[in-house]
Protein backbone atom coordinates (compact mmCIF):
# COMPACT_ATOMS: atom_id res chain seq x y z
CA UNK A 1 0.00 0.00 0.00
CA UNK A 2 1.02 3.59 -0.59
CA UNK A 3 1.93 5.80 2.14
CA UNK A 4 1.90 9.32 2.89
CA UNK A 5 3.96 10.72 5.55
CA UNK A 6 3.79 14.67 6.49
CA UNK A 7 6.99 16.58 7.71
CA UNK A 8 6.08 19.44 9.63
CA UNK A 9 8.94 21.70 8.89
CA UNK A 10 12.46 21.35 6.68
CA UNK A 11 14.61 21.45 9.65
CA UNK A 12 13.26 17.46 9.87
CA UNK A 13 13.48 16.93 6.62
CA UNK A 14 16.67 14.38 6.57
CA UNK A 15 14.68 12.02 9.26
CA UNK A 16 12.21 11.13 6.33
CA UNK A 17 14.49 11.13 3.00
CA UNK A 18 12.72 12.26 -0.61
CA UNK A 19 13.93 9.59 -2.84
CA UNK A 20 11.32 7.90 -5.43
CA UNK A 21 8.30 10.25 -3.21
CA UNK A 22 6.40 12.98 -4.55
CA UNK A 23 7.10 16.06 -2.30
CA UNK A 24 4.20 18.53 -2.15
CA UNK A 25 5.75 21.20 -0.82
CA UNK A 26 3.29 23.95 1.21
CA UNK A 27 3.58 27.05 2.27
CA UNK A 28 0.01 28.29 2.83
CA UNK A 29 0.88 32.22 4.04
CA UNK A 30 1.99 32.76 1.18
CA UNK A 31 4.49 30.79 -1.03
CA UNK A 32 2.78 27.96 -2.25
CA UNK A 33 -0.45 30.80 -2.70
CA UNK A 34 1.24 32.97 -4.66
CA UNK A 35 3.01 30.12 -6.99
CA UNK A 36 -0.38 28.63 -7.76
CA UNK A 37 -2.35 32.04 -8.50
CA UNK A 38 0.65 32.94 -10.49
CA UNK A 39 0.87 30.41 -13.19
CA UNK A 40 -3.23 29.94 -13.21
CA UNK A 41 -2.96 33.59 -13.97
CA UNK A 42 -0.35 33.25 -16.73
CA UNK A 43 3.05 33.41 -15.63
CA UNK A 44 5.07 31.45 -17.54
CA UNK A 45 7.39 29.78 -14.65
CA UNK A 46 8.42 30.44 -11.51
CA UNK A 47 12.12 29.80 -11.05
CA UNK A 48 12.19 29.43 -6.74
CA UNK A 49 15.74 30.43 -5.48
CA UNK A 50 16.72 30.16 -1.63
CA UNK A 51 18.87 33.13 -1.03
CA UNK A 52 18.37 36.79 -2.13
CA UNK A 53 21.60 37.18 -3.91
CA UNK A 54 20.86 34.49 -6.50
CA UNK A 55 17.69 36.42 -7.10
CA UNK A 56 19.15 39.55 -7.55
CA UNK A 57 21.51 37.86 -10.02
CA UNK A 58 18.84 36.97 -11.97
CA UNK A 59 16.79 40.04 -11.67
CA UNK A 60 20.15 41.69 -13.39
CA UNK A 61 19.84 39.34 -16.24
CA UNK A 62 16.65 40.32 -17.22
CA UNK A 63 14.12 38.18 -14.79
CA UNK A 64 11.10 40.04 -13.01
CA UNK A 65 12.17 38.94 -9.33
CA UNK A 66 9.99 38.47 -6.30
CA UNK A 67 11.62 38.58 -2.77
CA UNK A 68 10.08 38.65 0.62
CA UNK A 69 11.93 38.44 4.04
CA UNK A 70 9.98 38.34 7.09
CA UNK A 71 6.98 38.67 5.50
CA UNK A 72 7.86 42.20 3.65
CA UNK A 73 8.84 42.83 0.13
CA UNK A 74 12.71 43.05 0.07
CA UNK A 75 14.27 46.18 -1.17
CA UNK A 76 15.47 46.54 -4.74
CA UNK A 77 12.70 43.75 -6.26
CA UNK A 78 9.97 44.14 -8.18
CA UNK A 79 7.24 42.11 -6.36
CA UNK A 80 6.92 40.75 -3.07
CA UNK A 81 4.85 37.56 -1.58
CA UNK A 82 1.06 38.93 -2.01
CA UNK A 83 -1.22 36.52 -4.30
CA UNK A 84 -2.97 39.79 -5.86
CA UNK A 85 -0.14 40.73 -7.31
CA UNK A 86 0.47 38.00 -9.46
CA UNK A 87 -2.28 38.46 -10.94
CA UNK A 88 -1.10 41.33 -12.99
CA UNK A 89 -1.33 41.17 -16.54
CA UNK A 90 2.24 42.66 -17.16
CA UNK A 91 3.42 38.85 -15.85
CA UNK A 92 1.50 36.79 -18.39
CA UNK A 93 4.26 34.96 -20.43
CA UNK A 94 7.08 36.14 -18.45
CA UNK A 95 9.43 34.15 -15.85
CA UNK A 96 9.41 35.26 -12.19
CA UNK A 97 12.28 34.04 -10.45
CA UNK A 98 11.25 33.96 -6.50
CA UNK A 99 12.63 33.94 -3.13
CA UNK A 100 10.40 33.67 0.06
CA UNK A 101 11.79 33.13 4.00
CA UNK A 102 10.51 29.56 4.09
CA UNK A 103 8.80 28.61 0.74
CA UNK A 104 11.83 28.12 -1.38
CA UNK A 105 13.98 26.86 0.81
CA UNK A 106 12.12 24.00 1.10
CA UNK A 107 11.50 23.66 -2.53
CA UNK A 108 15.74 23.51 -2.77
CA UNK A 109 15.42 21.08 0.16
CA UNK A 110 13.61 18.21 -2.30
CA UNK A 111 15.87 18.32 -4.89
CA UNK A 112 16.30 14.58 -5.28
CA UNK A 113 12.46 13.59 -5.14
CA UNK A 114 10.83 11.64 -7.66
CA UNK A 115 8.71 14.96 -8.47
CA UNK A 116 8.25 18.17 -6.58
CA UNK A 117 4.64 19.90 -7.12
CA UNK A 118 3.54 23.11 -5.10
CA UNK A 119 0.00 23.16 -2.87
CA UNK A 120 -2.45 25.20 -1.39
CA UNK A 121 -5.70 25.53 -0.21
CA UNK A 122 -5.92 27.35 -3.86
CA UNK A 123 -6.02 24.26 -5.86
CA UNK A 124 -6.44 21.71 -2.94
CA UNK A 125 -8.73 19.35 -4.87
CA UNK A 126 -6.36 19.26 -8.22
CA UNK A 127 -3.97 18.46 -6.12
CA UNK A 128 -5.68 15.43 -4.00
CA UNK A 129 -7.02 14.44 -7.45
CA UNK A 130 -3.12 13.94 -8.80
CA UNK A 131 -1.78 12.46 -5.81
CA UNK A 132 -4.94 9.92 -5.74
CA UNK A 133 -3.56 8.27 -8.73
CA UNK A 134 0.62 8.43 -7.60
CA UNK A 135 2.36 5.28 -7.98
CA UNK A 136 4.46 6.57 -5.53
CA UNK A 137 4.75 7.51 -1.80
CA UNK A 138 3.89 10.88 -0.75
CA UNK A 139 5.53 13.18 1.35
CA UNK A 140 3.99 16.75 2.64
CA UNK A 141 6.77 19.20 3.14
CA UNK A 142 5.16 22.26 5.61
CA UNK A 143 7.46 25.18 5.05
CA UNK A 144 6.80 26.22 8.60
CA UNK A 145 8.22 29.34 9.92
CA UNK A 146 11.83 29.40 10.27
CA UNK A 147 12.17 26.09 11.03
CA UNK A 148 9.17 25.87 13.59
CA UNK A 149 5.98 24.31 12.66
CA UNK A 150 2.92 26.11 12.07
CA UNK A 151 -1.03 26.01 11.69
CA UNK A 152 -1.26 27.06 8.65
CA UNK A 153 1.01 24.70 6.95
CA UNK A 154 0.03 22.02 9.55
CA UNK A 155 -3.98 22.28 8.44
CA UNK A 156 -3.12 21.59 4.73
CA UNK A 157 -1.24 18.89 5.10
CA UNK A 158 -4.10 17.27 7.28
CA UNK A 159 -6.56 18.32 4.54
CA UNK A 160 -4.40 16.17 2.04
CA UNK A 161 -4.35 13.44 4.38
CA UNK A 162 -8.05 13.38 4.24
CA UNK A 163 -8.33 13.52 0.85
CA UNK A 164 -6.26 10.58 0.33
CA UNK A 165 -8.38 8.43 2.80
CA UNK A 166 -7.85 5.07 2.86
CA UNK A 167 -6.16 4.83 -0.68
CA UNK A 168 -2.69 5.20 1.17
CA UNK A 169 -1.29 4.16 4.55
CA UNK A 170 -0.32 6.69 7.03
CA UNK A 171 2.12 4.79 9.60
CA UNK A 172 3.33 8.79 10.62
CA UNK A 173 2.14 10.35 13.87
CA UNK A 174 2.87 14.30 12.37
CA UNK A 175 0.12 12.88 9.35
CA UNK A 176 -2.22 11.73 12.15
CA UNK A 177 -1.22 15.39 14.05
CA UNK A 178 -2.29 17.01 10.68
CA UNK A 179 -5.54 15.40 9.95
CA UNK A 180 -6.52 15.73 13.82
CA UNK A 181 -6.35 19.64 13.74
CA UNK A 182 -7.70 19.58 10.25
CA UNK A 183 -11.07 18.39 11.58
CA UNK A 184 -10.82 20.76 14.34
CA UNK A 185 -10.37 23.87 11.93
CA UNK A 186 -12.11 22.50 8.73
CA UNK A 187 -15.43 24.18 9.30
CA UNK A 188 -14.02 27.98 9.64
CA UNK A 189 -10.32 27.87 9.16
CA UNK A 190 -9.89 31.69 9.12
CA UNK A 191 -11.47 31.41 12.80
CA UNK A 192 -9.22 28.93 13.98
CA UNK A 193 -6.09 30.35 12.57
CA UNK A 194 -7.02 34.04 13.83
CA UNK A 195 -4.82 32.76 16.89
CA UNK A 196 -1.80 31.41 15.09
CA UNK A 197 1.21 32.89 15.16
CA UNK A 198 2.21 33.82 11.98
CA UNK A 199 -1.17 34.69 11.14
CA UNK A 200 -0.93 37.79 13.65
CA UNK A 201 2.39 38.58 12.17
CA UNK A 202 1.18 39.00 8.54
CA UNK A 203 -2.20 41.09 10.37
CA UNK A 204 0.38 43.54 11.73
CA UNK A 205 1.53 44.12 8.39
CA UNK A 206 -1.69 44.45 7.44
CA UNK A 207 -2.52 41.54 4.96
CA UNK A 208 -5.64 40.77 6.26
CA UNK A 209 -6.84 40.22 2.56
CA UNK A 210 -3.84 38.22 1.26
CA UNK A 211 -4.76 35.90 4.69
CA UNK A 212 -8.72 35.85 3.24
CA UNK A 213 -7.49 35.41 -0.23
CA UNK A 214 -5.34 31.87 0.37
CA UNK A 215 -7.68 30.34 2.90
CA UNK A 216 -10.37 30.09 -0.02
CA UNK A 217 -10.33 26.33 -1.34
CA UNK A 218 -10.05 25.45 -5.00
CA UNK A 219 -9.91 28.86 -6.96
CA UNK A 220 -7.84 27.19 -9.55
CA UNK A 221 -7.63 24.20 -11.47
CA UNK A 222 -3.66 24.15 -11.90
CA UNK A 223 -0.86 21.99 -10.09
CA UNK A 224 2.46 24.01 -10.13
CA UNK A 225 5.25 21.42 -11.04
CA UNK A 226 8.93 21.85 -10.93
CA UNK A 227 10.84 20.81 -14.68
CA UNK A 228 14.31 21.45 -14.65
CA UNK A 229 14.62 24.17 -12.20
CA UNK A 230 11.24 26.48 -12.87
CA UNK A 231 7.56 25.50 -11.47
CA UNK A 232 5.58 25.28 -14.44
CA UNK A 233 2.07 24.35 -14.76
CA UNK A 234 1.06 20.62 -14.75
CA UNK A 235 0.36 19.81 -18.14
CA UNK A 236 -1.20 16.73 -17.80
CA UNK A 237 -5.23 16.85 -18.27
CA UNK A 238 -6.21 17.54 -14.29
CA UNK A 239 -9.71 15.79 -13.72
CA UNK A 240 -12.30 18.84 -14.16
CA UNK A 241 -13.52 20.47 -10.43
CA UNK A 242 -15.63 22.77 -9.74
CA UNK A 243 -13.52 25.63 -9.54
CA UNK A 244 -15.42 28.26 -7.77
CA UNK B 1 2.69 37.65 30.60
CA UNK B 2 4.18 34.52 31.21
CA UNK B 3 4.39 32.54 28.60
CA UNK B 4 4.38 28.38 27.67
CA UNK B 5 5.78 26.95 24.59
CA UNK B 6 5.65 23.72 23.09
CA UNK B 7 8.79 21.80 21.29
CA UNK B 8 7.60 19.03 19.52
CA UNK B 9 10.66 16.91 19.09
CA UNK B 10 14.23 17.45 20.83
CA UNK B 11 15.42 17.68 16.81
CA UNK B 12 14.20 21.43 17.24
CA UNK B 13 15.20 22.10 19.93
CA UNK B 14 17.88 24.91 18.78
CA UNK B 15 15.41 27.10 17.75
CA UNK B 16 13.61 27.83 21.27
CA UNK B 17 16.70 27.57 23.62
CA UNK B 18 15.98 26.60 27.44
CA UNK B 19 17.73 29.54 29.14
CA UNK B 20 15.81 31.06 31.86
CA UNK B 21 12.68 28.50 31.32
CA UNK B 22 10.91 25.75 33.57
CA UNK B 23 11.58 22.34 30.87
CA UNK B 24 9.23 19.93 31.37
CA UNK B 25 10.78 16.62 29.74
CA UNK B 26 8.45 14.49 28.23
CA UNK B 27 8.07 10.85 27.06
CA UNK B 28 4.96 8.94 28.09
CA UNK B 29 6.42 6.12 26.74
CA UNK B 30 7.51 5.48 28.31
CA UNK B 31 11.00 7.13 30.30
CA UNK B 32 9.08 9.79 32.03
CA UNK B 33 6.36 7.17 33.03
CA UNK B 34 8.86 5.46 35.26
CA UNK B 35 10.69 8.17 36.42
CA UNK B 36 7.84 9.38 38.00
CA UNK B 37 7.03 5.59 39.09
CA UNK B 38 10.08 4.82 40.68
CA UNK B 39 10.45 8.09 42.94
CA UNK B 40 6.87 7.50 43.79
CA UNK B 41 7.70 3.81 45.19
CA UNK B 42 10.72 5.15 47.02
CA UNK B 43 13.78 5.22 44.01
CA UNK B 44 16.03 7.34 46.05
CA UNK B 45 17.28 9.14 42.71
CA UNK B 46 17.46 8.37 38.74
CA UNK B 47 20.79 9.14 37.29
CA UNK B 48 19.63 9.98 33.58
CA UNK B 49 22.59 9.49 31.05
CA UNK B 50 22.68 9.74 27.11
CA UNK B 51 24.91 7.20 26.49
CA UNK B 52 24.65 2.87 26.47
CA UNK B 53 28.56 3.14 27.39
CA UNK B 54 27.88 6.03 30.45
CA UNK B 55 25.00 3.53 31.73
CA UNK B 56 27.31 0.32 31.28
CA UNK B 57 30.04 2.38 33.05
CA UNK B 58 28.19 3.39 36.23
CA UNK B 59 26.88 -0.06 36.29
CA UNK B 60 30.35 -0.99 36.66
CA UNK B 61 30.64 1.54 39.57
CA UNK B 62 27.62 -0.50 41.43
CA UNK B 63 24.56 1.81 40.54
CA UNK B 64 21.48 -0.28 39.49
CA UNK B 65 21.40 0.49 35.72
CA UNK B 66 18.28 0.92 33.15
CA UNK B 67 18.55 1.04 29.93
CA UNK B 68 16.07 1.08 26.86
CA UNK B 69 16.67 0.40 23.08
CA UNK B 70 14.08 0.62 20.19
CA UNK B 71 11.91 -0.50 22.77
CA UNK B 72 13.33 -3.12 24.37
CA UNK B 73 16.18 -3.92 27.57
CA UNK B 74 18.93 -3.31 26.13
CA UNK B 75 21.76 -6.43 26.74
CA UNK B 76 23.12 -6.75 30.28
CA UNK B 77 21.47 -4.26 32.29
CA UNK B 78 19.01 -4.43 35.48
CA UNK B 79 16.26 -2.76 34.02
CA UNK B 80 14.59 -1.84 30.79
CA UNK B 81 11.73 0.59 30.66
CA UNK B 82 8.84 -0.96 31.92
CA UNK B 83 6.87 1.02 34.89
CA UNK B 84 5.65 -1.94 36.56
CA UNK B 85 9.57 -2.89 37.35
CA UNK B 86 10.01 0.80 38.85
CA UNK B 87 7.87 -0.01 41.85
CA UNK B 88 10.26 -3.70 42.76
CA UNK B 89 11.00 -3.18 46.40
CA UNK B 90 14.63 -4.16 46.41
CA UNK B 91 14.61 -0.48 44.73
CA UNK B 92 13.74 1.78 47.57
CA UNK B 93 16.35 3.93 48.60
CA UNK B 94 18.83 3.12 45.61
CA UNK B 95 19.82 5.32 43.04
CA UNK B 96 19.51 3.92 39.45
CA UNK B 97 21.35 5.06 35.88
CA UNK B 98 19.07 4.99 33.42
CA UNK B 99 19.23 5.47 29.57
CA UNK B 100 16.50 5.40 26.86
CA UNK B 101 16.11 5.97 23.12
CA UNK B 102 14.58 9.31 23.41
CA UNK B 103 13.73 10.55 27.18
CA UNK B 104 17.25 10.63 28.48
CA UNK B 105 18.50 12.47 25.32
CA UNK B 106 15.99 15.29 25.66
CA UNK B 107 17.11 15.45 29.00
CA UNK B 108 20.59 16.26 28.03
CA UNK B 109 19.32 18.81 25.73
CA UNK B 110 18.08 20.63 28.36
CA UNK B 111 21.24 21.60 30.25
CA UNK B 112 21.06 25.16 30.51
CA UNK B 113 17.19 25.43 31.57
CA UNK B 114 16.71 27.31 34.77
CA UNK B 115 14.77 24.10 36.07
CA UNK B 116 14.42 20.43 34.74
CA UNK B 117 11.29 18.38 35.69
CA UNK B 118 9.48 15.46 34.47
CA UNK B 119 6.24 15.06 33.22
CA UNK B 120 4.12 12.38 32.70
CA UNK B 121 0.05 11.71 32.71
CA UNK B 122 0.89 9.56 35.54
CA UNK B 123 1.40 13.05 37.69
CA UNK B 124 -0.20 15.56 35.36
CA UNK B 125 -1.86 17.71 37.77
CA UNK B 126 1.30 17.56 40.43
CA UNK B 127 2.81 19.14 37.63
CA UNK B 128 0.10 21.81 36.65
CA UNK B 129 -0.25 22.71 39.38
CA UNK B 130 3.68 23.81 40.06
CA UNK B 131 3.86 25.32 36.69
CA UNK B 132 1.07 28.03 37.84
CA UNK B 133 3.30 28.78 40.34
CA UNK B 134 6.23 29.37 38.13
CA UNK B 135 7.87 32.79 37.36
CA UNK B 136 9.55 31.94 34.67
CA UNK B 137 8.36 30.75 30.84
CA UNK B 138 7.75 26.93 30.79
CA UNK B 139 8.99 25.38 27.68
CA UNK B 140 7.18 21.54 27.12
CA UNK B 141 10.04 19.16 25.18
CA UNK B 142 8.99 16.20 23.68
CA UNK B 143 11.17 13.64 24.06
CA UNK B 144 9.48 12.04 20.28
CA UNK B 145 10.66 8.89 18.71
CA UNK B 146 14.26 9.54 16.77
CA UNK B 147 13.56 12.81 15.97
CA UNK B 148 10.17 12.41 14.78
CA UNK B 149 7.59 14.02 16.68
CA UNK B 150 5.18 11.49 18.42
CA UNK B 151 1.22 11.59 19.57
CA UNK B 152 1.30 10.95 23.04
CA UNK B 153 3.80 13.05 23.83
CA UNK B 154 1.96 16.04 22.26
CA UNK B 155 -0.72 15.20 23.42
CA UNK B 156 1.02 15.25 27.08
CA UNK B 157 1.83 18.90 25.74
CA UNK B 158 -1.52 19.93 25.14
CA UNK B 159 -3.04 18.98 28.33
CA UNK B 160 -0.10 21.01 29.93
CA UNK B 161 -1.36 23.79 27.65
CA UNK B 162 -4.87 23.42 28.92
CA UNK B 163 -3.56 23.28 32.62
CA UNK B 164 -2.44 26.58 31.91
CA UNK B 165 -5.66 28.21 30.97
CA UNK B 166 -5.39 31.76 30.43
CA UNK B 167 -2.31 32.36 33.01
CA UNK B 168 0.05 31.85 30.51
CA UNK B 169 0.28 32.87 26.69
CA UNK B 170 0.85 30.74 23.97
CA UNK B 171 1.93 32.39 21.05
CA UNK B 172 3.50 29.49 19.43
CA UNK B 173 1.76 27.42 16.99
CA UNK B 174 2.97 24.00 18.49
CA UNK B 175 1.24 25.16 21.56
CA UNK B 176 -1.81 25.38 20.14
CA UNK B 177 -1.54 22.33 17.82
CA UNK B 178 -0.87 19.96 20.96
CA UNK B 179 -3.90 21.83 22.57
CA UNK B 180 -6.02 20.84 19.61
CA UNK B 181 -4.67 17.74 19.37
CA UNK B 182 -5.35 16.91 23.36
CA UNK B 183 -9.18 18.32 22.90
CA UNK B 184 -9.91 15.97 20.58
CA UNK B 185 -8.16 12.93 22.36
CA UNK B 186 -8.97 13.46 26.38
CA UNK B 187 -12.42 11.72 26.02
CA UNK B 188 -10.79 8.60 25.06
CA UNK B 189 -6.55 8.59 24.88
CA UNK B 190 -5.86 5.06 24.62
CA UNK B 191 -8.64 5.09 21.78
CA UNK B 192 -7.08 7.94 20.33
CA UNK B 193 -3.82 6.43 20.39
CA UNK B 194 -4.89 3.42 19.58
CA UNK B 195 -3.51 4.29 15.46
CA UNK B 196 -0.01 6.03 16.90
CA UNK B 197 3.43 4.58 15.10
CA UNK B 198 4.69 4.42 18.68
CA UNK B 199 1.64 2.27 20.49
CA UNK B 200 2.12 0.12 17.43
CA UNK B 201 5.82 -0.85 17.69
CA UNK B 202 5.08 -1.07 21.74
CA UNK B 203 2.28 -3.82 21.05
CA UNK B 204 4.23 -5.73 18.40
CA UNK B 205 6.51 -6.23 21.81
CA UNK B 206 3.35 -7.04 23.78
CA UNK B 207 3.88 -4.23 25.98
CA UNK B 208 -0.59 -3.74 26.27
CA UNK B 209 0.11 -3.49 30.12
CA UNK B 210 2.94 -0.43 30.35
CA UNK B 211 0.85 1.42 27.40
CA UNK B 212 -2.20 1.47 29.91
CA UNK B 213 -0.80 2.04 32.55
CA UNK B 214 0.93 5.10 31.48
CA UNK B 215 -2.23 6.72 30.22
CA UNK B 216 -3.25 6.83 33.46
CA UNK B 217 -3.83 10.77 34.87
CA UNK B 218 -2.68 11.29 38.30
CA UNK B 219 -1.80 8.04 40.13
CA UNK B 220 1.14 10.11 41.60
CA UNK B 221 1.42 13.64 43.47
CA UNK B 222 5.20 13.93 42.99
CA UNK B 223 7.95 15.13 40.76
CA UNK B 224 10.97 14.52 39.56
CA UNK B 225 13.33 17.44 39.56
CA UNK B 226 16.89 17.34 37.90
CA UNK B 227 19.16 18.13 40.91
CA UNK B 228 23.39 17.95 40.01
CA UNK B 229 22.43 15.27 37.12
CA UNK B 230 20.30 13.27 39.36
CA UNK B 231 16.34 13.34 39.22
CA UNK B 232 14.74 13.31 42.93
CA UNK B 233 11.23 13.80 43.97
CA UNK B 234 10.59 17.39 44.96
CA UNK B 235 10.98 18.01 48.16
CA UNK B 236 8.34 21.40 47.78
CA UNK B 237 4.65 20.79 49.36
CA UNK B 238 3.19 19.95 46.44
CA UNK B 239 -0.85 20.88 47.04
CA UNK B 240 -3.07 17.78 47.56
CA UNK B 241 -4.56 16.59 44.81
CA UNK B 242 -7.24 14.10 44.28
CA UNK B 243 -4.81 10.79 43.60
CA UNK B 244 -6.72 7.86 42.43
Amino acid sequence: MKNIEVCLTPALIDLYGVENKVVVVVDILRATSCMTTGLAHGVKSIIPVAGLEECRSLRNKGFIAAAERDGKMADGFDLGNSPFSYMDKSLVGKSVAMTTTNGTQAISKSGKAAEIIIGSFLNKTAVINYLLKQPNDILVLCAGWKGQVNLEDTLFAGALVEGMGKEFASENDSAMTAYTLYQAAKGDLSKFLSNSSHVCRLRKLNIIKDIEFCLQSDIYNIIPVLKKGELVKMEKNLESIAVK
